[in-house]
């Protein structure tokens, strides 16, 4: 399957499809197996012209929209979450770039040659990514940037880096940067061994001393919170809900699938005929559908410009966030000891469904912002 | 506010919305105190146009849909639930009524002059309403019913009653009958001294050799499952979601008010100043809002005919139930002592919300439709 | 039922027992529906013994322990929990009283004749009972009171209070004091109409230049929280756990009544017979063996002198009022319909179990305390 | 540490706990990435005594009781599980074997040279052990066994299996047989890579024609449910729940460790100093302390021969599994991305404490024997 010049959405969106059936779905029991890094399956989702959706028709790409995300991501959680989190976070850095960043590098991600991400959360302020304490100082020949970084999806795979950081010398809380693979001083800074999400080389990195010329700065010194929030931050919740989506429907299929082909032999009848099965099954599938209804609302409200679509965006990675643990739960209990075993794919849908709760802004801290927001309080007014 | 001769609906929203203001809202907390029927609620909202709502044009009607059905029963749930499930069940009805019924009950109904509801609940099948035990049986001059109806909403004070029995002679479950308050036999058998939704009469009614004419049978001999789950069950299933949504709204804007107002003066700060109230009003505020995404999908998938429309129906109730009961728990806890008060009216409401779960069909009656639906088995294959 | 002159700890139990199936048990929905104060359940128990269970021998009393409270409250707890309540809060006051407080109120507390309660919460600090705002001043002939108090037991019905104010001059939080009924200047101020416990007067009381003696001051001034924490909340700890179990293993008995004594009539089977009603009943039944279990080993730390045994005190509260709240609301779903009617008596109870978890130290509250114990930090460390 | 010759249970106890320090415990991440057998752990836990604590001190064991069980089980689980599981399985195993096996294996199990466990679920009938598919039959030279196990713990590496099937001739659910390792026509069918456990060997095995004497019955032909019944499944029930606990003491403990030791920079605390962290790590404690408290009383009742004893046992995995299941979840939701990491052994726990609530009988199979036996029924009544 070739993509036209000029792909439309649509065409991306098929093609993505395509490539999810044919690569990611074979390779994710595997990926998550070893932990490599899904790197066929990025090769391949660029070809098919994912990494350009986001891209301006005028840099040459497909000028999608937050729903268009949300349908890439959703299909590829679908089959494999940590190659959708790649997918995911280099969506969230071309949101930065786009705007803030140069054409060429534009043009290199149009065409699905260049993979982004972000590096934000750090180890001294954790998951409050809103307060990095990295510094970015001054030197000959540009800007010198020291950081540790705690959790960087892509590590050491991205060709770059949208970075945050302290100041230069404005005021405000954070700068944001755009920082090339391969720039001397930045290095992977451990491997990830993890519960969950495990393809996705989520790990620590450090600068130390590192030098971008001063070109690397994305919008203005002191502004990268508002950038952040304004660009990075809604792409990140709404993608992220829909790789939660993709892994909750990915987990009701595998559970209707065995229980309606597994037999209890004493009993003559299927696992699907026990009420007490038809009932737990029931409030899953419902669940998964009431999650996709608020999904679809966010989508609607961001598309319309309604006044609630900011709100609709501080709530949306929760709610999916919390939907896709609790419904992965149900379903490793309703398909006990089948679940247990990795046959099924069940239990790895499970380890990666848990990782959206605890990624930042994890679900307290959406709270914390949603709370001050509906009650009339400053958005950053609380620790 | 008058009317105009013929209505639409959105002059009867608007003019339902001022009802609930000048007489519904005001009266609500002595109704619940009392247990009085709400007789000048119904007046005013049928002065209003709401009785006629569901009506066709052409019997003088508004011709609403679900979705308008919805938005009166909201507005109005916002300020007294009993008042509002009086209202929902003469929508029950009148969806019954409308496609069988007599074109004089048909017109009093349009014109506001007939309030109806729907006797179907029995003591010896309880919440089971689609397994009715009570009977009909032909006499000279008619029909002669004998029956032990549990809960009938607003009996005594309706003017007609959408009446199930065993069929006659035909095989199937179930004969729908259009029973006139004042036939001889029937009677109001107790009075209702409830938790919540205390103002909407939901007593027992007995029939003991009431004779109906052969003609007051709606639909088919047998005939009475399929009408009532094609009709009845739609409008009370996506009306009760809306009374629910309306009680969230209530107890949500309520809680607001009080944290926003209420100051702890050792710490100089209003409860809403306090980081924990806030995440968890974020979360009841959250909860509300994806469960109006819901329901609003609901109504997309009915209005647009969409193949998931029956599903969604079938979820809608409890998905909303369960959250009106969650959400009104968590602001009873959030609002501690002050809402066991009952100058608040949260307590009012709290009661009224926990009535949708346990009205038939309940939320795990509706999960076993839902279960069967989704994993491919018969509707009604269990117990 | 006559007591002995010296009766046992035994004896008053059974005397209890006696009196609560006599006079308590058949007064408890009456009560409710009007929110009568429970007189003559007060002065039954009284002469049964119950109010002098935690007065000493040597003023004439049974010399019981905090299991004994336990005891005898849940018994009551089981028949009318508004009542319980009452006997709660006069066994805390005694607590403070019996080492604190003069021998003639002692005696008269041991002899029966006296009632007792605590004056705690405040308007301004609600539910921070441990900061109190209401202040104490010395005037000419003692001591001025001045104080909004939001919720008092057996306001106005009691002949004494255990009354907190900030101190008079010393540094530290509080100072206590026993404010004998009929004091000029303490007043009633309101009424309680509620959602539970309705039954147990608990009204605001304001004290405006109330006047009473030095001598009325119980301990050393500025030294009412430690006086607080080492012995009013301990014996309201345990007494507050015994009467939410009280309540539960009513509602638990009420829901096994219910369930096998109702017959599905198309069914020809008890609703006990069916399989999903087995398994909610069991998880019901379960969970109030487990709250059981974790008062009796709470009593058995106090009793033995366990290191743990001041964590258990902290803890046993928050885990009956959190189980009393989920099985009070487990039982109103599992009755259904039948729940939602007075007759049952299980709609009073479950109003009645949720006052639990917002009495103060509500669940959060002892949450903070616990929380800060067990990692090694300050007890009063946070808001 | 050397053993006693005649080793009372707290000598075992005690060398079991140092057993646990210098081998269970360093091996345990390494058991969990590979998932191989922990045959060095057995062989430590046999020298000290640990697989002849139930075995009768007439063939030289230890004599303990099921408290005994739960505290040697509770040790091991705070470092490994799947040790844990091990040795529980060989305690239930040997549980059928003291009151019907031969002499010289009971000799063996108490000179801790012989591992058994129990081959009880079947493919066909799943987790409802107490209903066997596979079958006996009488031929020359003995009883042919042929079965389709499902999960047998140690399989392959146990040195007999008390093994489950349908009667030789008897009437009757069960009958059982000791099957020594070697017996030929018995085969371990598969290997395990599961989400939990992972160390334990619990892999189908199969029975093709495989012929044992008539003597290897245990108890009477058609009598094995009832030994199940009465002997294994306590066991097995109690030393479950003490698995359970073990893992929710380690988890809350990595839990307090992780969050008193790290720093949030930017705010100048640690994440304990976080009011929202206290609340939550309370919450965890407490209902840790809660699951310890009913295990508790299960043991005294058990000791005591209270009359419900057996209720009890029949609530206990469930309660504790259902804990544990919650706790780990809070525990990781707590610890955020850092419990994410192997490193804390967080997430390995977690994946181990999920397995309780899936192994038969599982909490909704136990609840189904709890509802019926607390609402008059017959045990074996429903589905």
């Amino acid at each position: 399957m070739s993509l036209p010049a000029a792909p439309t959405t649509h065409d991306v969106l098929d093609a993505v499809g395509a490539v999810v059936t044919s690569t990611v779905a074979p390779a994710a029991a595997e990926i998550d197996r070893t932990g490599a890094y899904p790197r066929a399956d990025v090769d391949a989702l660029a070809g098919a012209g994912a990494l350009g959706l986001l891209s301006a028709p005028e840099v040459g790409g497909a000028g999608g929209s937050l729903a268009d995300v949300a349908g890439v991501l959703e299909t590829i959680a679908r089959a494999d979450a940590s190659t959708a989190m790649v997918v995911l976070m280099h969506y969230a850095a071309t949101s930065v770039i786009e705007p803030h960043g140069p054409e060429d590098v534009r043009r290199e991600i149009a065409a699905g040659r260049h993979l982004s991400t972000l590096a934000f959360s750090e180890r001294g302020s954790r998951s409050h990514f809103w307060a990095p304490v990295s510094t970015a100082t001054a030197v000959d020949g540009g800007v010198r940037l020291d950081a540790a970084k705690s959790w960087v999806t892509s590590a050491g795979e991205a060709d770059s880096y949208v970075w945050s950081s302290r100041p230069v010398e404005a005021d405000g809380p954070m700068t944001l940067w755009l920082v090339p693979a391969g720039t001397a001083g930045i290095a992977v800074a451990g491997t990830f061994d993890g519960f969950g999400l495990r393809g996705n080389a989520s790990t620590p990195m450090s600068a130390d001393g590192a030098v971008v010329p001063s070109s690397a700065r994305l919008a203005d010194d002191g502004a990268g919170l508002d950038v952040a929030l304004g660009t990075a931050l809604p792409t990140f919740l709404v993608g992220n809900a829909a790789v939660s989506l993709g892994l909750m429907e990915a987990l009701v299929d595998e559970a209707a699938g065995h229980v309606t082909t597994t037999r209890l032999e004493h009993l003559g009848q299927t696992l699907a005929e026990q009420p007490a099965t038809q009932r737990t099954f029931a409030a899953l599938r419902t669940r998964v559908d009431a999650t996709r209804a608020f999904l679809t609302d966010t989508l609607t409200a961001l598309g319309s410009g309604r006044p609630d679509a900011t709100l609709r965006v501080l709530q949306v990675k929760a709610v999916c966030a919390e939907a896709a643990a609790d419904v992965a739960d149900g379903v490793m209990r309703l398909c006990g000891g089948a679940a247990f075993r990795k046959e099924l794919g069940i239990e790895r849908r499970y380890r990666d469904a848990l990782a959206a709760r605890v990624m930042a802004p994890t679900t307290d801290a959406l709270h914390d912002f949603v709370g001050r927001a509906t009650l009339g309080l400053p958005l950053f007014g609380g620790a």
